[in-house]
């Protein structure tokens, strides 16, 4: 096979995923290649992601590499979970919706989810289901799992964060963060990653590599102690431990040890606002949520959605509501934008005539 | 980053899996990158894959890719068997020693583990494990397992093959073989991957690729009807379906679209069998099952190998018997293995001294 | 041991599995002892509860006893399942709240739980989470679990079952019947138990009898031919196989292979009414839900519920609420209530006071 | 139903749960009915039966009342595993061959089966598989479970457990013994229950009880402090906690809160005795394993067992081996055994005619 098969000018808003990988990305696999490097993470690039990943997390923590985002939310919840463990989450996480039930089928735990408004738990949602300690008919609430940024590209604040953090711990709850787009939150909040992390007290980290512009490969970051021995059983265990683990370390430090995830998440983010900008100004149609991420979501007539949706890739969220999603990705550009803009305002155009 | 971090000029023995990257593997991911691809297998990489795939192994099969190995097997497996299933395999097996009971808890079957002289089951070995159908309290044998070259390097004939899917399917048990060397195999045997496979009436196929030179990446292959519309629910809940499928499918289009396969599996084997031909010509070391793939096992003295290990990595099989493994890979050459033998001598010879 | 330790006389509405054994009940147990009988299921009582159970639910009907409700609950659904399947069922449902996550754990099946207002499904609200099928990342939805009488001690008509059980299959779904409490809603309903379920289209049931007078053990019953192959399977590796399961059998036959059922059951619910009719009849104390079975739902201040709780042992429902649970069994006796009642009205009259 | 459906006088040597109750059982169960007690094991019974087991293994001990044996194992074992925990156990273990991969299904647990010439596993056979700690590739060895008396009828003596239970230690895994029919093996060896088993540093054990004479149930017994905080959510979550738990503890009660545990254990081994004596005379047939307990193992010409079968139920052991297994009961007797024995000869002769 030498010629790419595929028509690279195809763009799209499904999803943060249908894009590539980054050229520095493409770049960094290249150097990691040639000779032998031991196996299974004994390896120099799993070595130097593991500083990196301290120089931004704190001294404490530890990451574990794996292969994608359901692998990295499961193990992480596992670890910090006995057998007869429940973890709170809204119910349009990920974990509850996106994940065909690995966390119940293989991770082997009860979810107990809360409808919420905008995807954020707060400490009184989580009260409606962390009760029931030591009632042994209850799966026991025991874990807390929230999204940041959300899947409705809303983000917790600072103090959102640590008043979660705090709710759960004086309850005897550890807290998982699903930062598949962790990028996204930190640069639209403009603080730090392990400032919105281990600074707000989270326990464990699902920190997200193929939304923002890598091959594949995210990391399991435990932040605090506890289920460091833990994880490279359930890594394995779980079916995740690669063995040439130096390409998904090496795509991990070309993001993170750079300021690679910054500049791609900033620019995805950017994007977003200036599409969200372009729908407020648009009649016929209106945004459902606040534009915080790299994530659109809007409601207009589904006739215009689908005329639409042939030229431009993009997700119903809620058909039944005329909702849809509209993601911005490390190489959509303003072209991108303007383009879609000016082909929605046709089709909204063409319904009201 | 923009330097490598690792000594690529470090070469050893300890796993196929050591190695890097084939040159034309990563030119395929650079192709295959640009422009948006829809997510999670919709894209043109994976619709190739699927002819390709059918070039091979016939026109009823369907490939789906997954990260890693173990993963391949558990899910073949699990799609071949209801609840209350069993698997009989060798002792040997990867699925019964290097997987941390992966089929076992997540895929939630029973091993019936037969020993074996050569990692080779027969149907005289099955028959040890497979009976005891209709009552309830056995787990029931409705599966075999068996590794294609297998972990000790050795081949089944297409003949063995034959008998036992014969013997299996006569007792109503389907067949699943682990092909993570499949490409080892096929060119030792000096016939097809179909041929090979669907020829002898396998039911299922791990087919590999991480060993033979690719980055990440292995394919289920079903070749008969059965299991094709459980396989992409048992993917995803398995979390094993990659978003940016892609990727995996351009490497395994690679290898399996273009000879590569072939000259990278006949190069390692070749470098095997000029290190098995060092070794049966040396005082002091010899083999311990027959070189027939890409992997030699022999017998030395512990001191000569921990000596030799400090300029070649690579495993003890079995250190109180003093048998180690000396697997050989796509990017093994000439040089590699007579700086080896030579080095082998010498320390042998100390030992002697 | 020679004399009871406990004080027979304590009564109280706390549970219908607080009471003991009916004298029929303890008589047919000691019938059945004696000699050998062929172990697990073998035996002439169950052979005989086999025909039973088909006069009453028709020919392509099969009982499979258990050891508990839980257990045959989780059982039936796994044989209505594969995999990646998801039950969709009231938030309030046993199976949800009160088995500690084994439908999820030990069944290996997603949970789609969905609000209601009295404990009862409806073709709309289970519309809420069914949807989906096709899609790899979400949880298949393919049975429905309802229960009847609820756990809210509501039921449901003959109509509305016939409704739920079309709407179901029609969507490709089957229906499961939590039966813990059926007899209860057969005697209310004034039909038979095979009308009510064989007659409405489910398709396999939990078939209760700890909760109407028998020491242990409940049925599943198969309703179509489809999960009969797997059923002593999955019961067996769920450890619910019974060695000496003549005695789960004779006690089945004990309740429904005479009147016992629904002499016990009838008996229960007149309790209940009698119960209920003196609640509305006093102030200070309000039923939440209609009184339909042998559970009366009330509220009341937490003060007047803790100090009756003294003298008749009872579990508040949701306490913030002041909502508590009275359950009448077999053994409540009239005056069982009259005295509860006055104290009832001694307690709220204190409270006013 | 008042009559009894089965034949009493049939009598056989197929198990110890052919036979029913024992009359003092049901005594019990009927002085525990009566009144209302509190459900899941908040009642009297349990709590005495909590100090009876107390009384016999000592003052760390706790019981967990369950419904069976298959049950009582996987819970227990559960209980000293990580996720990642494997069990080494012989490979004619129950766990192993007889509770169809509950073990593995439900418990989430990997076997390491060792084959052995008796059933009882020592140190050095534990080293078979007692290895590859800290490699994650491997399901880590972190319990041993031994049977007592074992499965082929032999007993372990209080060195060989001491032995087992100093190695496992030392090398950091803990000891499980499946007691199904512990009291045979005490009264054989003329020991306390709690000196065989606290005494000789055993973990956690399944206390038998329904093949000693009883109805159903056994007890889970953690006999150090590790395991209890985490049993009820264990046992609760494995479908196990009986509503009526009263009638579990009740029985438990009558057989080791008196001397019922012993007589009823030496008589079914003085019935094993006299049968192996007359064995041991008798052309034709021979013993395969010691008569040590309850069981006799013996080999004889299939047809002169298939002959004897049809007048006294027993199974086949190995039936290419021309082996059978005789199980006596409490209720076996001197005729039984006299009987059998005249038939066996009697059929021996005809083959030999």
């Amino acid at each position: 096979m030498t010629t790419a098969l595929h028509d690279s000018s195809m763009r799209g808003f499904a999803s943060d995923n249908y894009s590539g990988v980054h050229p520095e990305v493409l770049t960094a696999l290249a150097e990691a290649n040639g000779g032998h490097q031991v196996a299974y993470g004994g390896d120099q690039y799993t070595a130097e992601l593991g500083r990196v990943i301290t120089s931004h997390f704190g001294e404490h923590s530890t990451v574990f590499p794996v292969f994608n985002g359901t692998a990295a939310n499961v193990t992480a919840l596992q670890s910090l979970l006995p057998r007869w463990g429940a973890v709170v989450c809204a119910a349009s996480a990920h974990i509850n919706v996106d994940e065909n039930g690995a966390p119940e089928r293989v991770g082997g735990m009860k979810l107990l989810s809360v409808p919420t408004t905008d995807g954020k738990l707060t400490p009184e949602l989580i009260d409606q289901e962390a009760w029931g300690w030591g009632d042994e008919h209850r799966a026991q609430p025991l874990a807390v799992s929230i999204t940041q940024s959300t899947e409705l590209g809303t983000l917790y604040t600072l103090d959102e964060l640590r008043a979660i953090t705090e709710h759960a711990h004086n309850l005897g709850m550890r807290v998982h963060m699903d930062g598949a787009r962790l990028a996204n939150a930190a640069v639209a909040l403009g603080v730090g990653l392990g400032e919105m992390t281990t600074g707000t007290g989270i326990d464990i980290l699902s920190l997200g590599g193929t939304k923002n512009g890598i091959m594949f490969g995210e990391g399991i970051v435990t932040l605090s102690e506890g289920p460091v021995d833990s994880m490279k059983y359930l890594r394995k265990l779980n079916m995740q431990l690669a063995s040439k683990m130096r390409f998904i370390s090496a795509q991990l430090l070309a993001l993170y040890g750079t300021d690679l995830w910054r500049t791609s998440a900033s620019h995805s983010n950017a994007m977003a606002a200036r599409l969200s900008a372009g729908v407020q100004g648009t009649d016929g149609v209106e945004l459902v949520y606040p534009t915080q991420s790299n994530g659109v979501f809007a409601a207009l007539p589904n006739a215009a959605a689908d005329a639409l949706r042939e030229r431009f890739p993009f997700y119903d969220w809620d058909r039944a509501a005329g909702q849809v999603r509209w993601m911005c990705s490390f190489d959509t550009t303003e072209a991108d934008i303007d383009a879609f803009l000016a082909a929605l305002k046709q089709e909204l155009a063409k319904i009201r005539a």
